[in-house]
């Protein structure tokens, strides 16, 4: 197991840049990175839009930042009338993807239509919203494999499954990856973030399934007791209750040496300034993770 | 698959009373069940301590009540210097449950110690917590044994699995199941509350394996999108996504034919007038179950 106390470089650390998103656009918060000694990014889509793809592209060039991730593609339940445009959002995704140079592209799945793509006709057949899940993601593979970008799959966490995704565990990613790509030769893989899975009485037994090629990204934060809000309360490493360092053993064990990227969707961090947040997260990517 | 829009006599419906635990004491809850016909109940430990389990089972016996499950015993995880304070508290929860007829009684296995039981040392190892529940729950089997009290173990949805419940999956629940009951004839049972399964990519083959003489108690409410808060925004049957009557008639293609237990956790239905909870409770039972 790598040991992030000796890691003053912090070349094992990535900042997703949602962590910081209310504090500043994407160029604002690279600045920052930079300043802290942060090499490793993870941006969102709709960060990158607001600045625009080339300007994203360019700062990610002069910062010489590495990418750990894009966030994100997916969000297959929709209906039929809509289910052109989720394709072709999901192949710009793909390309955007590509262009800022990312190892692979996270897919959050979506839940019930209405959720996922809010001008779908409502339904809450989640089991039809899974069938789409797969189908969608068959055809966005297609895609991304002739093109050469990795889709990570991301299980999110049973509170997630009418609004963000039907997709929950690991065990259940992993059948859609057997299914999908069952010589794991096309470039599906899994994003596993610890706050999605901590819970699961059977992560470490479906980590050791899923094996050193399946897994394309690392995402840690903390689950805070109480949780105030579904969405936006996950903790800072340390100030919650998972137990991050024996799932990152789990994970190392099967030879992942990736980065450790932070995502911290929260009301509580997104109120303090930039700088505070990456000083206090540098501290506990070496002393709680 | 029941017809519930004509049940008249309400005779597959039951009132849990934390429904309306804010309303009035078990009494009074008691008194406006019996005024809208409901005629089977489901009371919780602390509304009987509260008037008294004497009492209560004069007002169960005088209203010619019947019981659908006795919430609950468990909250297992705890330190050596207060386990034999859960043991007794188990055993006084099976002698309660004996003592007001109740068929089953609901277990909650309890989360991380310093949740499950406030005086314990803290611990953030949910491995070990499960290991205690398993010791405790085989201890307090060994006694309902006996004394012929089933015990009704409810996977809790995985958001409460600090705080409340560390078996979070109908497939961990029954594995537990297979453990301590191995020939299904010791008394060791399901809970299953739609709340808490009905994420579950595999919920109705998990009701498959489960089979209908592991089925102690049903529970209805419905998930709200969006969700307030973790523990106190369950919505009235219809009012969210939960396809309740698919998950009925999985149940009810066991052989199941035990009650529909009404269970809501919500601030917003404690908040209004005792009747009008029970109106529409009924009428939901007849329309959305």
């Amino acid at each position: 197991m790598r040991d992030l106390a000796a890691d003053t470089d912090l070349r094992h650390l990535s900042l997703n840049t949602a962590t910081v998103r209310a504090q500043g656009d994407l160029l604002t918060i690279f600045d920052a990175a930079a300043r802290h000694g942060i090499s490793v990014v993870s941006p969102w889509r709709d960060q990158v839009a607001a600045v625009g793809l080339d300007r994203a592209v360019r700062a990610v060039k002069d910062s010489g930042f590495l990418l750990s991730g894009y966030c994100r593609g997916g969000l297959f339940p929709t209906d039929d009338a809509h289910r052109q445009a989720e394709r072709d959002d999901n192949r710009r995704a793909v390309d955007e993807a590509l262009a800022l140079g990312a190892p692979c592209l996270v897919i959050v799945v979506g839940g019930l239509p209405q959720y996922a793509r809010p001008e779908s006709a409502p339904s809450n057949d989640i089991a039809d919203a899974r069938a789409q899940v797969t189908d969608g993601l068959a055809a966005m593979l297609d895609y991304a494999e002739t093109v050469g970008m990795p889709l990570a799959l991301e299980p999110l966490h049973p509170m997630t499954a009418a609004e963000r995704s039907c997709v929950n565990t690991l065990r259940q990613a992993l059948d859609i990856c057997d299914a999908l790509d069952p010589d794991r030769n096309r470039g599906l893989g899994i994003t596993l973030d610890v706050y999605h899975v901590w819970w699961d009485f059977e992560v470490m037994a479906q980590i050791e399934r899923m094996g050193r090629d399946r897994l394309l990204a690392f995402h840690v934060c903390d689950w805070l007791a109480p949780t105030a809000d579904l969405v936006t309360d996950r903790g800072m490493m340390g100030d919650g209750v998972i137990e991050i360092p024996k799932l990152r053993a789990a994970v190392e064990a099967l030879g992942f040496d990736g980065a450790c990227e932070v995502e911290i969707l929260s009301d509580a961090w997104w109120a303090r300034p930039l700088d505070e947040v990456l000083t206090v997260m540098i501290e506990r990517y070496h002393t709680a993770c």
